[in-house]
């Protein structure tokens, strides 16, 4: 499987590809950080971004795309900016009929670092470790993208399992409940015949 | 002068198109509300956003897209989604090469009220009014999207003859400075001119 990983942002926005081999192995196929200048209209600026994310998608062709799941604890100016931007990667991915996976920045630091509370440094260093790579990636946000690339690598395979094991879960339940209403209906039967028979 | 009003949201997305006239006068040529289902995934739902955007710029052929400026103080899951939207709205503008302006609700509540702390119920009011409507627009999405689209046309004239005189002024302060450092560099040839010849 492939996925393409982005750290969503304006100014920055990490995109890494990575391929995902048999057990955890892993592989960096490219990796880039999209600029787009501060003093530019928001409109341009999207549109920057998601040419760019077009351009990615032609030339990578990725199974999934895996985005940063956005928070508003921070700067809200750069909250919202980075919100516009995770929704215009998800359009991109849509129109391609590609699926979206959102993580939390938790989520990704405990995949690659063990620690859903590691530093930006210990991120970059795993990253560097777990795709072999000669440099590490630079600036945080292209590491950011590989990581997230990775998480979704990683996790789906478990999330996938447990989605199933839920299905599994509620086909039993919905079982159990129609042979619980049918004993009941068969009981009601029961006790309707005996009162028109007494 | 065209506006396409969008008061950005993911389940309910208020798109209305206003005319401006001479002077204040207004007129409503569409308004209507998009909506997408709340169980649907979010890539799918800004998907089908973008598409209906598409359709009312193809059909009512807007100069100008006036959105909603979000802010995050509300609800943080909201918030996110109308973040999303809002820079989906934005890239579709872009596409097209359209301006998007943004304006933030008390601005547009003061735009069609006098005060930027009316009720909804009073936006709804004044926009029926104003555009002479025979019923009031609803959901209030409706309304908004439609107060967006006056308060556009009713600012912008403003805002523009705001940065002429901007512009002007900065003008005429390149001009001043210009002289003032040819005067200073006139006064130094001067006494580099006296300290030759003595």
């Amino acid at each position: 499987m492939r996925v393409l990983g982005v750290d969503p942002g304006l100014t920055r926005c990490g995109l890494g590809v990575v391929d995902g081999g048999s057990g955890r192995s892993v592989s960096c196929v490219a990796v880039d950080v999209v600029r787009t200048p501060v003093d530019a209209e928001l409109p341009r600026r999207l549109l920057q971004v998601s040419e760019a994310v077009d351009d990615w998608l032609d030339t990578h062709r990725p199974d999934v795309v895996a985005v940063e799941r956005v928070f508003s604890q921070h700067n809200v100016r750069t909250v919202m900016g980075t919100a516009q931007v995770s929704g215009v990667v998800a359009l991109c991915a849509a129109r391609r009929g590609l699926p979206v996976s959102f993580h939390t920045p938790s989520e990704v630091k405990a995949a690659v670092t063990g620690s859903g509370r590691a530093d930006k440094a210990q991120v970059t260093t795993m990253v560097t470790r777990l795709l072999r790579l000669k440099k590490a990636p630079s600036p945080a946000d292209a590491a950011d993208a590989l990581a997230l690339a990775i998480c979704h690598l990683w996790r789906e395979p478990i999330r996938a399992r447990l989605a199933e094991a839920e299905a599994r879960a509620a086909e039993l339940a919905r079982t159990h409940k129609a042979r619980l209403a049918a004993a009941a209906a068969r009981r009601r039967d029961d006790t309707t015949g005996t009162g028109l028979t007494s």
